[in-house]
């Protein structure tokens, strides 16, 4: 059974009723970020009962020292890990004394918690009786500014309602916090000043290793029945503390409210300043337009999002819900600003992972972003890779490679491998060829040549160095073998050719094969550079052919299918859906060695190679791979439904693809997985996106033109979505009957609807009626 | 280079000279022990330098939980540790108020350390130069007793030779003792009392979690140029020490002594009672023999030891010397007194592998203990897994099995799994095969069947099963896979198809159901008590044949052998040999992924099944499979030489042989794998004896009979040994010419040499011509 106690709205998330047991998953689903910071929802006030406590900066890591069973040659010394980063929210309340704490209180009613999606802020409001027998009205709104990144703001009011009470808030800043997940109980943090300035207060610190200097800052004032208090707050300083106080008796049905703006400058981005001034300036800005105007700026600035990333869907609240939490939660956590930055599998909103970057972000990530922002936040995140390049060269050093070979790191913050599986870190090597393809992606879904010859051919030389080391010439096949790896599915180790990593290898060899011939051809300069760069000699060129050509793929010539690897068949080939209940999810209820022996596929593995090539292969072969290997899918990877739920649509299974769709739109807010406490998995949500407008919506780049072949599940009555391509934006309106575009702009362009070239005039609508 | 200070004598291992980076090294290797207790080589005074502590009692040890970097399911949740005991030799040594550190002296001279393997003692002299000018000739001779195995002796003597000089001696013991070994830096002890009783003293502590009670004790004496002193130590006590102190002022030339009697009384064998008490007793007894007789009994009873096991090389000093280090260290790790006991991979001389036990036991050492031993000593060690069978039955349903399956762990102390690499733990089950190869072994040599219908048989049982389920049917190969395992070869991982996996669950299933029919013909009560303990169907056998039937092979037609595992031939098949010599070893110099996918091979895996099956095959197959692997052999592991040796041997390879022979024989003497310091390869040096025996005597049994094929290495001019088959004892001596045999006792015995049957009269000399 999945949780079910969100209720289903269009535009925002909202918990009724104070339950403890919710209260770390609610942490999760509440967050909050704006693509520098991120915060759980934790409570502002003191909270005694169980809770997960983060705050996150954005780039901001520590390299904690590797734990391992038994040490293996190649093992990265450390794993990063995203860290908890000082406390800037909590406001500790006092009434007559006593702390508000709701663990303790002799009753809480009327709680309510709202994330609205729509504008960007989180709020909370709730009755608590103190244990004093005080019954204080609660209500609490705060947003992480998209305007001013490295703002927070929070208003937080109270109100007395049985008696009149002394109530004293004391906002805080505080670095003496700690890592759920530390492995060795490190100290991450080095605190250096807590210092108070009247209404502001700064704790400057540093993460140890990697030393980011960090000022952890806040500005607050409070308000009496809605006038400003001139009196300032009294300051209490320690080693990692910094706490204002603002003490008044209050009678009953006063308002009593305290405004606190707040945040973080990071060393990272401000070298050699003096944080403190930079964030003293901040608060300056801020304080000065104050919270209503703040979060004015902030609606504004999500209603500019919205604009172009919504997806409407009418007839199926829990849907339209499910997909804007993905689409709004991919835009708290990334927004391309930064080419240093990446997208870690749970955001803002947890430790696991450590925050890291993973293929996710080649081969599901990219595809929302390049169609819901311009071009350039793309192209930070391909950027991101050329610039670890170096860093990849060393990585396949370490693994013994040599002459410039490039293995990109499973897991990573700055470039270094940071995962410590032999399994995943040193034989997932399908990595590369993600990072291959997404440079082949962004050209053709933007136009935009020019990343390949200024850096991208360098990635790609590096990634075929790579893969023709990599393979083996077996003698015994006379075809080039690819041995020990572990395809997109986990749940095999050391197989051998696994399909989809030799497929991708082929690929991305004779894909940058015919980017040096068109970088030769059309930017010459470039190519001069390249080749001086990276020493590339004909002959080196010329046994990466040979590999490509001479490939080896396992096939079944009596099923028709690609094999997932060597000996797949040899396996008890019992379908999933025939495994007892108790026994799911496998990775939980299995011994590993009886998972790796198992036919069940964690998430697409050969069909990965059949979404990303699928104009390679017929509809006749989709058809047949997918019959064969979801059947076994146990999809037990967040990034498993979204692949599946596209080609199912793909295949017309519409029943299939909707079921697909909803456990990927909803995964989070419904907690499939049982573990939405750790945090958000954000980037299978870009999986969500791509399900509605590449599953449902059908759209594909086919002969470089933009293409649809809409469907509609029976539950809906209608959905809708924008894309821009190639800096024109089409909005799509699919009914049951018939789907309408509508062009922005002032030229016409044309695109295929299901096979069929239209032409768009500009600003106006066009409809298509579905022949289903 | 490997090491050579060893001196090569025939009955001793000495060292000459004093080296502190070879102390640790040596330490090692002049360990001593008496089958209950053990101990480094360390120093009885102080020793500031580089050393690695270790005190050993038998079956003590500590569960130390377990470090993984991915926790995966049915992992055990601890790593058993053999744990450093608290200190008995320790004797600090204070001369004019300075206290004696071989790190600190001006000078040393004289070093010299001997290990006299014929009558089991340890001595150590020098003369020392102390930074206050005093010259002190020290000499030590230290023991393990046989006779009284909870005691060891040590005599302790100092001479000023330039001065006068007061002299201190502080014999102490010390339970405030580490493990270099620990997962998580947890104490391991606790210390419950410290006493002292004239010149007695004791240390009661227990182990942390498995609650092993030991006390630690001492008596000391002190004898001035040879007279006992009366005066009764000073005695000073702590929270875990307990120090004696003897003050004299000498005279240039005298000579002090230190006599100390020390060891533990163990909870584990003297349950309830008081175990000072215990020390007492045995203190008593030992004390009132005295050093010199303790020492004469000491002498008698390796006397008896070598009686039945030396071996005699003549012509090669270095070999003779490198079998019986290796004979003596067997000797001092196990005697079979105890079937709670096993053999650690580094017996008591290291920490290393945890002292808990392996398939090395099943594998390596029963043959050695089965011809130099009473046979009760191997059925010891196979009662040891009987009594571990419901663990092993526990440990299968860990993994998913059912119905009393048994999968016995990799590593052990109390039958529990304590590995923690899901490649290792879970996947390397060919161990199951080796435990019942040594019961087949077992009465193969001895003729002893008690065993099966006894106990063996439940076993036997018990790992059947495991093997039926373990196997998968392969619809598409018709034919049991065994998939995922790892080999003896660990250079392979989560290989299917493993052929000697495959090869011995296959014979362990058809040989459980022959002892199946035996017993239930030969001992009808056993075998209804067992069936009904067992709850064993017809039907099930009737599984257990076909899958043993039905089994697959790897084979590779062309070449005509057995292929290691599916895939094998994919490889680059280049020869060890031509490995760069940077390269080497390769677990040290290349990445875990590399290792995986080349060919190389750590030690026999096809040639292991050939070994323990050698009558299954012709010798041009033998040829063969041995032309094909042994050239990809790296040989990373200490047992791997000794199998080599043994078929190059069989083959009529003399030169290769001896080559693997020394480097079994001498591996830890001349520290081929650099690794000496962290303990000696105690179960690989029982492959040392089989190289011998079974390689260059070409001993087996044949139709159940005694057979030998001998030959001589070029380098060697005779070498004898004896062995004890079925209570007879035969002795040979093997020139270039002939090999002589003697049988004792008064009966005659046929046996086989080169395949032709002769008589040995009891009690007379037969010689047979060699006829090459």
């Amino acid at each position: 059974m999945n949780q079910d106690y969100i209720q289903p709205k269009e535009w925002s998330i909202v918990e009724e009723g104070f339950e403890k047991d919710r209260v770390k998953s609610s942490e999760s689903l509440f967050s909050i970020g704006n693509g520098a910071m991120g915060q759980r929802a934790n409570f502002e006030e003191d909270y005694s009962g169980d809770s997960f406590q983060g705050s996150y900066i954005a780039g901001v890591y520590y390299p904690d020292k590797t734990k391992v069973g038994w040490w293996k040659n190649g093992y990265p010394e450390y794993f990063a890990k995203v860290i908890n980063a000082p406390n800037w929210i909590g406001i500790k309340v006092v009434v007559n004394g006593e702390p508000l704490d709701l663990n303790t209180c002799l009753a809480v009613s009327d709680f309510r918690r709202e994330l609205n999606m729509k504008e960007g802020w989180y709020s909370r409001s709730f009755i608590a009786t103190l244990p004093n027998k005080v019954q204080l009205h609660v209500k609490s709104v705060r947003f992480l500014s998209l305007e001013h990144d490295q703002v927070g703001a929070i208003k937080y009011e109270v109100c007395p309602k049985n008696t009149a009470a002394w109530v004293e808030f004391i906002p805080y800043l505080d670095s003496g916090i700690t890592n759920e997940d530390s492995n060795w109980d490190d100290k991450f943090w080095n605190t250096t000043q807590v210092s108070s300035q009247g209404r502001q207060a700064f704790i400057e610190a540093h993460t140890m290793k990697t030393n980011f200097k960090v000022c952890t800052f806040m500005e607050t004032m409070v308000f009496y029945n809605g006038t400003l208090q001139t009196t300032l707050p009294k300051e209490t300083l320690s080693e990692t503390l910094a706490l204002h106080s603002y003490k008044k008796e209050l009678k009953k049905g006063d308002l009593f409210s305290l405004h606190k703006f707040g945040g973080y400058t990071v060393g990272v981005s401000q070298k050699q300043t003096d944080l403190r001034e930079v964030a003293k300036t901040v608060l300056q800005k801020v304080a000065h337009l104050g919270f209503d105007t703040l979060l004015e700026g902030q609606k504004k600035a999500w209603a500019n999002i919205w604009a172009m990333s919504d997806i409407t869907i009418q007839g199926d609240l829990k849907a339209q819900q499910g997909i804007r939490f993905n689409i709004f939660q991919l835009n708290q956590t990334y927004l391309g600003k930064d080419s240093r930055l990446n997208i870690g599998p749970k955001g803002f909103t947890g430790e696991k992972y450590g925050g890291s970057t993973y293929w996710d972000t080649e081969a599901y990530c990219i595809p929302f972003y390049m169609a819901t922002k311009d071009h350039k936040v793309a192209r930070n995140l391909l950027k991101y890779r050329y610039n670890h390049l170096e860093k990849a060269i060393e990585n396949a050093g370490k693994l013994g490679f040599s002459n410039g070979a490039a293995l990109y790191p499973m897991v990573t913050m700055n470039g270094e491998e940071c995962h410590n599986e032999w399994e995943i870190t040193f034989e997932e090597i399908h990595r590369n060829g993600a990072i291959a393809f997404a440079i082949f992606n962004y050209y053709r879904y933007t136009g935009d040549y020019s990343y390949i010859p200024e850096m991208g051919l360098e990635v790609l030389i590096g990634i075929a160095r790579f893969w023709q080391q990599r393979a083996t010439f077996s003698a015994h096949k006379n075809k080039y073998v690819i041995l020990g790896v572990t395809g997109p599915n986990e749940y095999e180790n050391n197989v051998n050719n696994n399909w989809y990593t030799n497929y991708i290898a082929q690929w991305c060899i004779r894909y940058t094969i015919k980017q040096l011939h068109k970088v030769k051809d059309g930017y010459p300069e470039d190519y001069h550079r390249i080749i001086g760069k990276t020493s590339l000699t004909d002959r080196e060129i010329t046994a990466w052919s040979k590999v490509a050509k001479e490939m080896y793929f396992p096939y079944d010539e009596a099923l028709g299918v690609y094999l997932q690897q060597d000996g797949f068949l040899d396996k008890e080939l019992i379908p999933a859906h025939k495994l007892p209940k108790k026994d799911r999810p496998i990775n939980q209820k299995w011994s590993w060695d009886r998972i790796l022996r198992s036919p069940y596929i964690k998430q697409a593995d050969t069909l990965q190679g059949f979404y990303f090539f699928e104009d390679h292969f017929s509809r006749e072969a989709l058809e047949k791979h997918f019959d064969f290997y979801e059947p076994f899918t146990v999809h037990e990877s967040s990034l498993s439904p979204c692949v599946h739920s596209i080609q199912a649509a793909k295949l017309g299974r519409m029943e299939q693809a909707y079921s697909f769709y909803l456990r990927t739109s909803r995964l989070d807010l419904d907690d499939y997985n049982k573990e939405v406490k750790e945090g958000l998995h954000i980037t299978s949500m870009a999986g969500t996106w791509m399900s509605i407008v590449e599953g449902f919506g059908g759209m594909r780049i086919l002969d470089d033109k933009l293409s649809f072949s809409p469907k509609i599940p029976s539950q809906w009555q209608s959905y809708s979505f924008k894309v821009n391509f190639r800096d024109r934006i089409i909005e799509l309106m699919v009914t049951k009957e018939k789907v309408s575009f509508y062009l922005k702009g002032s030229e016409e362009m044309s695109l295929r609807v299901n096979g069929k070239r239209i032409v768009l005039l500009a600003s106006q609508k066009v409809e298509v009626l579905l022949d289903f």
